[in-house]
C-alpha cells in the first residue's frame, strides 16, 4: 500500500478537503498513475451530494490524465513516464457477452466504477481521480495519444466517450444531420465530434449567448430553443438528437424534429422519469435510446480520432483547493465548458 | 359514382348497421374492388367508439381482400377478376422523402387513411372495408399472391405488415432472439413471421391457456408474464421485444429482459402515456421504438414471404351482420386470433 492525497467529501454534501488514504500496491497487471488532471462532471456533483453516509469519505473524479509512475510485472506495453488516461470504469467481469464484445460499460455483472465501486479482487471501495494517484488495471488505462493536451484531454474520458459512443453507434457521418441538445460539458465535445465525423451538426440551446460559441466549436447551425415554437420549423430535420442536458425536457417537440427512423439519445440522464406520448414515437417510427459511456475499444478509437482532429475539451483549469467552487459553479452552469482540476503538472 | 353497402356506425359507439353510400367512379389510376373479406382490428373498435360526431356515419375496416371489378384506363398490370388486397393507407403525397423512400406510412403530409381520411383529390372523407366495394389508387392495391386464402390473408394487411415491418427493420433473423409480447391479433402473426425469419421466437403472454397455441404458431419458447417475477429469469435475453398488446405495461421488467442495444417496439399503441425510468434505457444502452404499419414495398415483400411460408392469420369468419358482436368479443379478448368479416365470397 502507498498513501495518496485525495480531495474528499467527508460526508454527503461536504466541500471536498484534502484526505490521505491508501492505494493498493500494483498487482501484476496494474498501472500506478500519478494523476495530473481530472475533469469535473455533473455526475461528480450528484455523487458528492450523495445520500448514503456509508459511501463517505468520497473522492470523486472519473475523467483523468496522468503519468505512469510504476507498473505491475506483467505490463509490458507501457513505460514509466508515459502519458495515460483513465475514465469512469476501472474493471469489469471480462467474461460476459458485453465484455467479450468490448462493451465493458454494459458488463452484465456491472462494471467497477472508478469511485464508489467495489474492487473485484479486494472488495474495497474504489476512490476517484481527484487524488494525486490511482492504481488501475492496464486494460482500463489508455495511452494518451501524442499531441493531446493533458488538461483538455481529461474530459474526453467521460464527456468525450459518452458523446462519441452514440454518435458512432447511431451512424453520425456525411449525409446525416445531428442535433446536439445542450452546449455544456458534454454538448460542446459532441459538437466537435459530430463535426469531425462529417455530419451536418446543429446545436440546440436555450442560451442565446452560446450561439456564437457553438459555431466556433463546429456547429453548422444553431437552433435557439427557449421559444418552444422554434423547433416547429425543423420538423423531421434530425437523424439523431443527442440530449446532453440531463434535464427532464418535454420531448414532444424534439421527437417531431426527428426524421423518419430518427433516434433521440439520452446522453445526460434526466433526474426524473420520462413521460412520453407513444404516438410521438409511432408517427415517423422514431426511437428513444439510452447510452452509457463506452467500452475500451470505443474509447481507444475516440482518443485516436481526437488526436487526428486535434479535439480536446475547452477547459477552465483550477487547483484542487478550488474543487468546491468548481462544483458550485457547475451547478449554476457557469463554466465554458468543463472544469479541470490540475492535481499536478 | 356507384352505390355500395357499408356496415356503418351511425353515431359514436353505435352498432354498425347496413348503410348505402357512394363510391367514386374510377380515376385513370384507380382499381374498383369488390371486397370479399375484411379483418376486425382493435383500432376499428377505437374509431367506432369515436368522439367526434362529425366523423359519422363511419364505415371502418382497413385490412381487406377482394376481387378486381373494374379498372381505370391507366391501369395495365391488373385484370378484372384478380384477387387483390388493400390495407390501412389508400394514398400519400408521393413526393416527400418518406414517400420517395417507399415509407408511405410515414408520409410527411400524412397518408390518406382507408377510412376517416380526406381524399387528396376530391376532399371527401374515406370509408373503409366493411363494405361491399371500395375504389383505391392502383399503387395502394396489392396483388394477392396465389395460394393465400383470402379470409386468412385479409389481416395481413394490418396485423401482418404492422408486425412484419419492425421485425424486418430491426433485423429479426437467425442468431437473434425475438420476444412477441401478447398473443392476439397482431401477436399471433408476429410469431409466425419471426419464426419464418429464422429468429429464436419467444411468446410472452399473461394467458396460460395460450402457451400451447403459441408453440403451435411457431414459438420456440413461452414466458408466462402474469407473475411479474417471471421476466427476471430472462435478463438480457431479447434482441427485440415486439409489444403487440396495446396496453400500458410497466416497461421496466421488459427493458431488463432486453440484450445490450436491444429494442422494445411499440406495435400496439397504449392508450395512455408511457412512464419510463431513463436509467432502464441507459443500463445496457437500450431503445424504445414506435412503429406504424408499413410502406408499399414492405407490404409487397410481406405478402411474398407470407405466400412462400404459407402464412395467414388464424381467423374466425363471420357475416357482416355479426360485426357488432365481433367488436364486443374483441374488446373482451375473446377471439383466436382475428375476426374476419366475409362481405362476399
Amino acid at each position: 500500500m502507498h498513501q495518496v492525497t485525495g480531495w474528499a467529501a467527508a460526508t454527503p454534501g461536504a466541500v471536498p478537503q484534502p484526505w490521505t488514504f491508501d492505494r493498493r500496491d500494483p498487482r501484476p497487471h496494474d498501472v500506478v498513475v500519478r494523476v495530473t488532471h481530472c475533469g469535473v462532471c455533473a455526475s461528480d456533483r450528484h455523487a458528492l451530494a450523495g445520500r448514503d453516509p456509508a459511501a463517505f469519505p468520497l473522492v470523486a473524479g472519473h475523467e483523468m490524465t496522468g503519468v505512469v509512475e510504476a507498473l505491475g510485472g506483467a505490463v509490458d506495453d507501457l513505460a514509466v513516464g508515459d502519458r495515460v488516461a483513465v475514465g469512469n470504469i476501472v474493471d469489469s467481469c471480462r467474461t460476459c457477452a458485453a465484455c467479450r464484445a468490448g462493451r465493458e460499460n454494459d458488463c452484465e455483472a456491472f462494471p467497477t466504477l472508478t469511485y464508489g465501486g467495489e474492487d473485484r479482487v479486494s472488495g474495497g471501495i474504489t476512490q476517484g481521480g481527484f487524488s494525486t494517484g490511482i492504481v488501475v488495471d492496464r486494460y482500463f488505462v489508455y495511452a494518451l495519444p501524442a499531441g493531446l493536451d493533458p488538461a483538455g484531454a481529461a474530459p474526453l474520458l467521460c464527456a468525450g466517450i459518452t458523446t462519441w459512443s452514440p454518435l458512432r453507434r447511431f451512424g453520425a457521418g456525411p449525409g446525416t444531420t445531428v442535433g446536439v441538445v445542450g452546449v455544456g460539458g458534454l454538448g460542446h465535445v459532441a459538437i466537435k465530434f459530430a463535426h469531425a465525423l462529417g455530419a451536418e451538426t446543429v446545436a440546440l440551446t436555450t442560451s442565446e449567448d452560446k450561439a456564437d460559441a457553438a459555431k466556433a466549436l463546429g456547429a453548422d447551425d444553431v437552433v435557439l430553443t427557449r421559444d418552444p415554437e422554434a423547433l416547429a420549423h425543423h420538423a423531421r430535420r434530425f437523424d439523431l438528437l443527442l440530449d446532453t442536458t440531463g434535464h427532464p425536457l418535454d420531448l414532444a417537440p424534439y421527437l417531431r424534429a426527428l426524421a423518419v427512423d430518427g433516434t433521440y439519445v439520452l446522453a445526460g440522464i434526466p433526474p426524473a422519469g420520462l413521460q412520453i406520448d407513444p404516438m410521438s414515437l409511432v408517427v415517423g417510427e422514431k426511437r428513444i435510446a439510452g447510452t452509457g459511456s463506452g467500452g475500451v475499444p470505443a474509447t481507444r478509437e475516440m482518443l485516436d480520432v481526437a488526436a487526428e482532429h486535434g479535439i480536446v475539451a475547452d477547459v477552465e483549469v483550477l487547483g484542487p483547493d478550488r474543487l468546491g467552487e468548481a462544483l458550485d459553479r457547475l451547478g449554476r452552469g457557469d463554466v465554458r465548458f468543463r472544469f479541470v482540476v490540475e492535481m499536478a503538472s
